[in-house]
């Protein structure tokens, strides 16, 4: 028996690792146990998953969750780099704070069992830990040195993750995610949200505002890539992470007006005519601040994988969630 | 009017940093006030300055330090490396979690304000901030990715310093600061103690224990370097530092036989001969994790500035330490 615990379950890319989880238990000897965590989670009958809601700031509740001694953890749950931005305590006590009482908890389930009970700690770190100056892509070595609220606590929550690990309390790995695109359903409050609004809103028919010029490159992997990250991050030997934890995962690198093109080809002009021009500097200045390219060796001689192009980003889209999509025309290409 | 706080101020660097305040007190216009805090203060009557006394790890006493409006703040309170590495709790309560405490009653004063009080904040960081592997000499730019608690403690600290910079609440530097040799007094808990206990302990004719190899090669400024890398971040304009608010301060690096050479230089034979080789793998496993020379190319070009050989170094111990030492008996050269 293998027994999951999804932080932040609720969300897009929890919901998109429950359902391959899911999908494999038969296949598992022994089956597999999946719970989600997360201050609501959706209500999908096709995922055999228990939901425990709450939130990451209840020590009560993170306890109790720590207490189920999950296998594996994957810690999804935070407030994104816009509302960071705009909410100062909120970020910090979420996206910092609230992290260290989880490894806190862990880390009492580990001494009560007398050392036995070490999780495997999988966090959900982002490109956002890199700050300015950049220039070109950016690989493991580059300094940490962000220039949001949000990169600034990812940053130091990967220092936990390590050092916590180092102790052996946990068995942690970050994943310093690129942009996930194309993400569905609503757009949200991450300042990347409209890389995904463009392809999206637009293949459901509907009109979007693109905050940025069309020469910002940016670096993306799909929302199944960045599920499969996480499993393949579960089941890793992490000896062959020589104690630096924290990895760049793989990805690629467009510019905006690529993503538009992509666009195009799948479903003509007048899906690109649903995109209105509509710059925001607050939007631009903190996508200026991240890295655009990704140096991704380690990861991928580590076995971490992703999509060859922007085209294959949308077909994943098309494929996986346009058909879910409430309202969704099923645009075919033109 | 000028008003300094020196959170750690019982300290060995916060007592040099008080003692030059004090000293150049009369030729500053409208004089300056100075205030000591640390869980104890020596009695010096020489140095005019206010002790309070408590634990940065006190709300109520850490909010009453920041309604006194300093404009200066040292940060120098600290669990050192070597108890860090034994204490994890209290590693991370005090070096992380009580450093938030005083950034956060800072920013309260800011707010209560009209956002008017904008305290210049100086963090005493350090080379443990940087991880293996290590080739050569680290510069800013180089990731920090520490193995240690100690260093991942300074680094995550660094960050929020930076991040309430940003956010305007506070002006903060941060200065990773080499090894400080020669260190008066007694051994202390950090791992770094003994590269001045074989200087110190023979020239005041005690026996002492070397827990390294010689061939060990590590970084050093005097005491009389660092407190004036202190008050040059105060008074330094930190639109300078472009939004890196991190720098590594200037250092020599020689090995630990360069370093009794130079004691032989000034002491003889004799004094060498008090050196116990006494290998110690813990404290050994700590050093060699952490960078043994700095690239400090912007800090100079800021206009800190340090010795320019061990001897200097050893030279401004004599000068300024070694009579004040309990039973000194003012080795001369032989």
């Amino acid at each position: 028996m293998n027994s999951y615990l999804i932080v932040g379950g609720g969300g897009m890319i929890g919901q998109k690792i429950a359902a391959m989880l899911d999908g494999e238990a038969d296949s598992i000897p022994g089956g597999t146990e999946l719970a989600l965590f997360d201050l609501a989670v959706p209500d999908r009958s096709g995922i055999s998953a228990g939901a425990i809601l709450g939130s990451l700031d209840d020590d009560e509740v993170i306890s109790k969750l720590a207490a189920t001694r999950p296998d594996t953890v994957f810690q999804l749950a935070a407030i994104l780099s816009g509302e960071s931005e705009r909410d100062f305590d909120k970020g910090w006590r979420i996206n910092l704070f609230a992290n260290w009482k989880l490894l806190e908890a862990l880390r009492r389930e580990h001494v009560k069992s007398g050392s036995k009970y070490r999780p495997r700690f999988v966090f959900a770190s982002s490109a956002a830990v890199y700050g300015p100056p950049i220039d070109g892509a950016v690989d493991d070595l580059r300094i940490c040195e962000p220039q949001t609220s949000y990169g600034a606590q990812k940053v130091a929550a990967e220092l936990m993750v390590s050092d916590f690990s180092r102790k052996g309390f946990i068995d942690g790995i970050s994943l310093r995610l690129p942009t996930i695109t194309v993400r569905p359903g609503k757009p949200n409050a991450a300042a990347s949200s409209c890389f995904s609004a463009i392809i999206r809103e637009p293949l459901n028919g509907r009109r979007t505002a693109l905050p940025l010029s069309t020469d910002v490159r940016h670096m993306h992997a799909s929302p199944r890539s960045a599920a499969r990250f996480f499993l393949h991050a579960a089941r890793l030997n992490t000896d062959r992470l020589d104690g630096r934890r924290a990895l760049n995962m793989p990805s690629i690198t467009c510019s905006v007006e690529e993503q538009i093109e992509a666009l195009r080809s799948v479903a003509g002009n007048k899906a690109v005519s649903l995109i209105d021009m509509k710059p925001d500097p607050f939007i631009q200045s903190i996508i200026a601040s991240w890295a655009e390219e990704f140096r991704t060796d380690r990861a991928r001689a580590l076995g971490f994988e992703v999509e060859t192009s922007f085209d294959e980003v949308v077909q994943v889209y098309i494929e996986d969630d346009l058909p879910g999509e409430p309202g969704s025309p099923h645009v075919k290409p033109s």
